[in-house]
């Protein structure tokens, strides 16, 4: 088993409060996403995240301005890992979709931006949340929500 | 006037097909996101583009799976290089929302996959386009759509 | 300039909150999805606006189960009322993409549900909004967002 | 059992593609919502479907065109029925969230339209499909897609 499995199944032999807690205080490695994209998970309780993180000049388009896929690779944290928050150990899940609105436009300097994630509804199989990313002064910037599948042990 | 925005005024001079066509051709230089995720414009037409790229070991999520962000950004990428392919020089747009649906996971080793955008509706002021990316065989991996604003000069 | 027409004009001549209160107190007719579809406005604030209405046995399915198309038109609804109601006196919008979620089963015998909707950002040209359709004891049954696009008269 | 119920189960007991096929020969009882939106399945294959519909003086919004509900319906109607074609019988779906652009008005005269649906994407548990509204001419009226979850008996 290399690293990576390794981590994962150490991910997965908690629950995912206490998994991404664990990723909160440092106690297990970041994913390599997240250095490459600048945010980090600073929050977590049942059915909500927060994460933070910096737009750099690492990620902008052609415009100058700040991918689209930045703020979307965030919501598709924040909601994901909100669901998570909500799962025992040893259940996983997989993200079906992830829509996002960029309502205001992201700039290299626009300094440090949160995106909390919060779990709308939680069925059986399927778990809804929403995502939004702000910033310090509440302005919004995007916001979306994604429709995750509760991924259970074959028995 | 730093470099970066004489980059943005020398592609917004040009058609957004001479733009996207400088990009294929290194004749402009890729975006910062392009590196950091891993992908490039390999080809241009009216209301079309592709973009190839590979997955990495610095895209991963916690649980050593390619994050849906990588997808979603190739999609949010493609959507709007296919609008933008359309509109005439001195005109932009910006994109108001992207959407994806990840329908087979992507793994770091999972190789070169290409993201295909067209568009399917241009009006005066708003464009749709969808994206789809797939492996060599075909094989598709996610699927999305964008609707993305025309932004005219002001008179 | 026929009756439907004469309406509109009508509507068109009121701020938007005005427009939708006068909806509210029947001082302006309901339009006919209202009746063919079974829901009312019940509700305006400036960003905000409730609808409630009764799934009935014309919006089926072939399973028997009340038709996503039901939940949809109140999501688009919402959102769009939501909108609507922060526009001044002759400036219209157009929905430019509505999203939901299914996230419990309607049924004709369900009763009264209620679709609440609230803008969640303003620009000088979009519009996006969020709905909720719950029961009276708040289970959430759908959700969703629009993005809409506000039309100014021409100069 | 009611009679709704007893076409539910006839339905069931068919495989998809000859349950829509009955639908499409009158061989089984449209759903009300179809009289009630004006719509009707018309041709049906393996991850394909068509309906064709009238928008009507019954769906207007208070706009005076026809409410973004009926271009809805019919997205939500044909990407659903798409991903049903592929179903054996025994196995049902249920659709988690549609998403519909809306590309160009409706009106109550517009005339005969037509929503073909097609899957994108069958995995082991979720259908992915795509619609797309357009008239006699091929003009384009609205697009969008589904995420559907099959529903399996339970063993």
């Amino acid at each position: 088993m290399d690293k990576r499995n390794a981590d994962a199944a150490a991910l997965m032999a908690m629950s995912g409060l206490e998994a991404l807690q664990a990723l909160v205080e440092g106690r297990a490695p970041a994913p390599s996403i997240s250095e490459t994209m600048g945010f980090r998970l600073v929050a977590v309780a049942h059915g909500f995240v927060a994460f933070e993180g910096e737009p750099s000049k690492a990620v902008l388009n052609p415009m100058g301005v700040v991918h689209g896929g930045w703020a979307l690779t965030l919501i598709d944290s924040a909601c994901g890992a909100a669901g998570h928050t909500t799962l025992p150990a040893g259940v996983g899940y997989g993200t079906l979709e992830t829509k996002g609105n960029f309502v205001r436009p992201i700039l290299a300097d626009t300094g440090t931006l949160r995106a909390e994630g919060r779990v709308l509804a939680q069925g059986r199989t399927i778990i809804t949340a929403e995502a939004k990313i702000t910033d310090a002064q509440g302005k919004l910037y995007a916001h979306g929500t994604s429709t995750c599948m509760i991924i259970r042990p074959e028995k």
